[in-house]
C-alpha cells in the first residue's frame, strides 16, 4: 500500500527518467526547429516571390507560352545533367524515409526551385507543394550531417523539413505539421515526431509571413449552414465525387508519366514534347486559365458559376505537364480541381456554392494524398472553424473513395481505409 | 506498356473491387451512425438537462452538500447491487476494446447517468465525459447484438459510440470524432474507423443541439496575438505546466482510488467516507466553487484574476470525489484545472489571460488523456481557428510532458511520445 503510494509520487525517479529527458528533447528540437524553420520559411518566401513574378510576367508576355517546349528542354537538360540524384522528388523523400540510404543532396532545393519557376514562367500547369516539400526535406536533411544526427533523429528531421515547407508555402501551420506526420505513412500519424513537426511548421510559417511579409491568398465562405441530418447526407455524395476526382488526378499523372517514360528514351526530350502538347492545347482552347497555379480561377470558384468541365481540363493540363517532367507539385492544381468541381456540384447539391468549393478544395487534396486530418485542418485554417464539420466529413469520405494509391507512388500503407 | 495503361484505367475491376465495397461500407455505417447517433445524442441531451437541474437545485439548496455522504452511500450501494458488471467505467470500454470478452451491458448507461446526476446533486466534484462516453459505448454496443456485427465491426461500433457521446456532450463534433480514434490507443489514430466516428459524432451533436435544443457554454478569447518567435517560445513553458498538471491530476486520482480500495473493503462505504471528506472540505474552505462541474469559474478564468491555487484545489476535490467512487468523469474538472492554471500563468507569461486560460483548458486535458490532436480540434471548435496555433502547440507539449500513463489506466501505448 505505502509502497504503491510512494511509487505514485516518486519524484526523483520522475525527474530523472521522465522530466529531464523530455526537457532535453524539447530544447534540442526547439533549437533545430528554429534554425531549420527560419531557413525553410525564408526559402519558401523567396520561392513565392519568384512564383508571383513568373506568373505576372507570363500573363503580361503571353508569347512565353510558345517557348514552353524550350523551357521544358532546359528543365529536362538541367535535371539530366545535374539532377539525376534528386529527380524522383517527393517519392525520393518517401523512399529515403522508409529505407535510409543516402543523405538527400542539398542541390534538390535549388534545382526544384529553378524547375518550378521555369515551369510557371513558360506556362506549365503545376503547383508548388512539391517544391516546398523538397526544399524543406533537402535543407532539413543537411542538419543530419552538420549535427551528426542518428538514424531515428534523421526521420524526425525530414518530417520537420516537410512540415516547415508545407506550412510556409500555404500559410497553414497546423495543416503543415499534420501533413508531415500523416503523409509519410498512409493511415498513420507519426506521434513520435509531433513536437518537432509543430515547431518547424510554426517557425517556418512565421519566417515567411512575419519576417518576409509574404502573404497568402485569402479565401472566403460567406454562409455556412447549420448542421442538419440532411446536410450530413449531402456531404457524402460530394465527398465521393472529390475522392474520385483525386483518384482520377493521381491515375492521370501516373498515366502520362508512364507514357513519356516508355516512349521517350532521352529524358530532356520528355518535357520538350510535353511542352509542345501543352502549348498547343492552350492555343486550341484559347484560354490561359488552365495553366500556372490557377489561383484566380480558384478564387472565382467561390462566387461565380464556372463551366462544368473546368476540373477535368485542369486534371488534363496538370497531369500532362507533370507527367512530362515539369516541376512544381500537385497540390494547387488539386485545390483548383476541387474548387471547380465543388462549384459545379452546387448545381445539384443544395449547399452554398462557396462551401462546396471549399469542401472540394481540401477534399480532392485529401483523396489524392491520403491525408484527411491535415486537409481538415487546412480547411479550418483557410475557411474558419465554423466550416470544420463540412470540411472534415468531405475529407474523410474523399479519403475513403480515392483508393489506396494516391499521387505519391512511394507512399506506404499503414492501415487499410476501412 | 499498353498493359500498364489498361491496368491504370481498368474500370470494371475498380467498380467491383473498390467502388462498390466502399459504397456498401458507407451506406452501412451511415445507417448505423444515424440510428446510434440519434440515440446517443438524445441521451446526452437528457443527461445535460438533468445535470443543469441538479447543479441549479444544489446551488439553491446548499444543505444538500451535507447529504453528500448519504448520496455516496446510495451510489455505492446501487453500483454494488446492480452495477458490478459495469463498475470499471471508461477502463471497461478500453479493456473490452482490446480484449473483447462480453458485450457491454446496457445497464451501464442508466447507472452512470443516475450516478453522475446524484454526484452533482449532492455536490461532488466531477465531470461528465465519463458519463457521455459510457452511455455512448453501452448504447452503441447493443447494436453489435441487434445487427449481429462481427468482431472487427464491434470495435468500430464502440469507437462510434464514444465519438457520439463525447461530441454531443461538449458540442464539439470534430474533437469527439478524433477523440474516439485517438483515445483507444496512445499514439495512434484508428484510421480504419474514421468515417463511422465522424458520422456518429455529427449525428449525435446534431441530435443534442439541433433536435433537443440543448446548447453548450460559449467561451471567448477576445485577443489572439500574431504568431512570433517569442510567442512560440512562451507556449512551451505554458505547455509544460499544463502537462505536469495533467499528470498530477491522473496521479492524484489513482492515488485516492488506491487508498480507498485498500482501506475500505465494503465498496458502498467508499463514497460514503469520501462524501464525508468532501463535505467537510467544502465547509472548511467555505466556498462551493470547487465542487460540481465548476463552469462559472471556468468562464471567469477567461476574464478575471483568480487565486493561484484554484487549479490545485480542483485537482484535490475531484481526485478525492472520483477516487472514492462517485461518478461523472474527469474532463470538465480538467478544463477547470487548465483554465485556472492558465489564468494564474498570465501573471508571468506575456500572453493574454483569456488565451492562456483557453490553452490550459485543452492542454491539461491533452496531457491527462494523451489525445493531443483531439484537444487541438476542441480548442479550435471552442475558441476559433485563429487560436489554432496556440492550442496546437500547447496540447502537443502537454502531451509530451505528462508521461505515458494518463487518467485511464487501461490505455494501451501505440507509439512512444518521442
Amino acid at each position: 500500500m505505502l509502497e504503491k503510494i510512494r511509487e505514485l509520487i516518486h519524484f526523483k525517479k520522475f525527474l530523472k527518467l521522465e522530466f529531464s529527458p523530455s526537457v532535453l528533447y524539447t530544447l534540442k528540437w526547439l533549437i533545430l526547429a528554429t534554425l531549420i524553420g527560419l531557413l525553410i520559411g525564408s526559402a519558401s518566401a523567396f520561392f513565392l516571390i519568384g512564383l508571383k513574378w513568373a506568373t505576372d510576367y507570363r500573363e503580361d508576355h503571353l508569347y512565353l507560352i510558345a517557348l514552353l517546349p524550350l523551357g521544358g528542354l532546359l528543365i529536362g537538360w538541367v535535371y539530366h545533367r545535374f539532377g539525376e540524384s534528386v529527380v524522383k522528388g517527393n517519392n525520393q523523400l518517401l523512399d529515403e524515409f522508409y529505407r535510409p540510404l543516402n543523405p538527400i543532396p542539398l542541390r534538390m532545393a535549388p534545382l526544384v526551385l529553378f524547375g518550378t519557376i521555369a515551369t510557371h514562367l513558360f506556362g506549365g500547369s503545376a503547383g508548388r507543394e512539391g517544391t516546398a516539400v523538397q526544399m524543406g526535406g533537402a535543407i532539413a536533411d543537411q542538419f543530419t550531417k552538420w549535427f551528426r544526427l542518428k538514424r531515428h533523429d534523421r526521420k524526425t528531421v525530414i518530417t520537420l523539413g516537410v512540415a516547415a515547407g508545407f506550412a510556409s508555402v500555404f500559410g497553414t501551420p497546423l495543416a503543415g505539421a499534420i501533413f508531415a506526420l500523416e503523409w509519410l505513412i498512409v493511415g498513420r500519424v507519426r506521434y513520435e515526431a509531433i513536437l518537432p513537426a509543430f515547431l518547424g511548421a510554426y517557425v517556418a510559417d512565421y519566417a515567411c509571413e512575419g519576417i518576409w511579409a509574404v502573404h497568402h491568398t485569402p479565401y472566403h465562405i460567406p454562409i455556412i449552414p447549420e448542421l442538419s441530418l440532411e446536410n450530413v447526407f449531402w456531404i457524402i455524395p460530394a465527398g465521393i465525387g472529390f475522392g474520385l476526382a483525386g483518384r482520377l488526378f493521381a491515375k492521370a499523372t501516373h498515366f502520362w508519366a508512364a507514357i513519356f517514360n516508355h516512349q521517350v528514351k532521352y529524358p530532356p526530350l520528355r518535357p520538350f514534347i510535353g511542352g509542345i502538347l501543352v502549348a498547343l492545347l492552350v492555343y486550341l482552347v484559347g484560354t490561359t486559365k488552365y495553366i500556372g497555379l490557377g489561383v484566380p480561377t480558384i478564387v472565382e470558384a467561390f462566387s461565380s458559376d464556372l463551366p462544368w468541365y473546368d476540373f477535368l481540363a485542369k486534371i488534363g493540363f496538370t497531369s500532362l505537364t507533370l507527367g512530362a517532367g515539369f516541376k512544381g507539385g500537385e497540390v494547387t492544381p488539386l485545390f483548383y480541381t476541387g474548387a471547380t468541381l465543388g462549384n459545379m456540384m452546387s448545381g445539384f447539391i443544395p449547399l452554398p456554392m462557396a462551401l462546396l468549393a471549399g469542401m472540394g478544395f481540401v477534399g480532392v487534396f485529401s483523396g489524392a494524398t491520403n491525408t484527411p486530418l491535415s486537409c481538415t485542418l487546412m480547411g479550418i485554417e483557410l475557411f474558419g472553424a465554423e466550416s470544420g464539420v463540412y470540411m472534415g466529413l468531405a475529407c474523410v469520405v474523399a479519403y475513403l473513395f480515392s483508393g489506396h494509391s494516391g499521387i505519391y507512388g512511394s507512399q506506404v500503407i499503414g492501415s487499410p481505409k476501412h
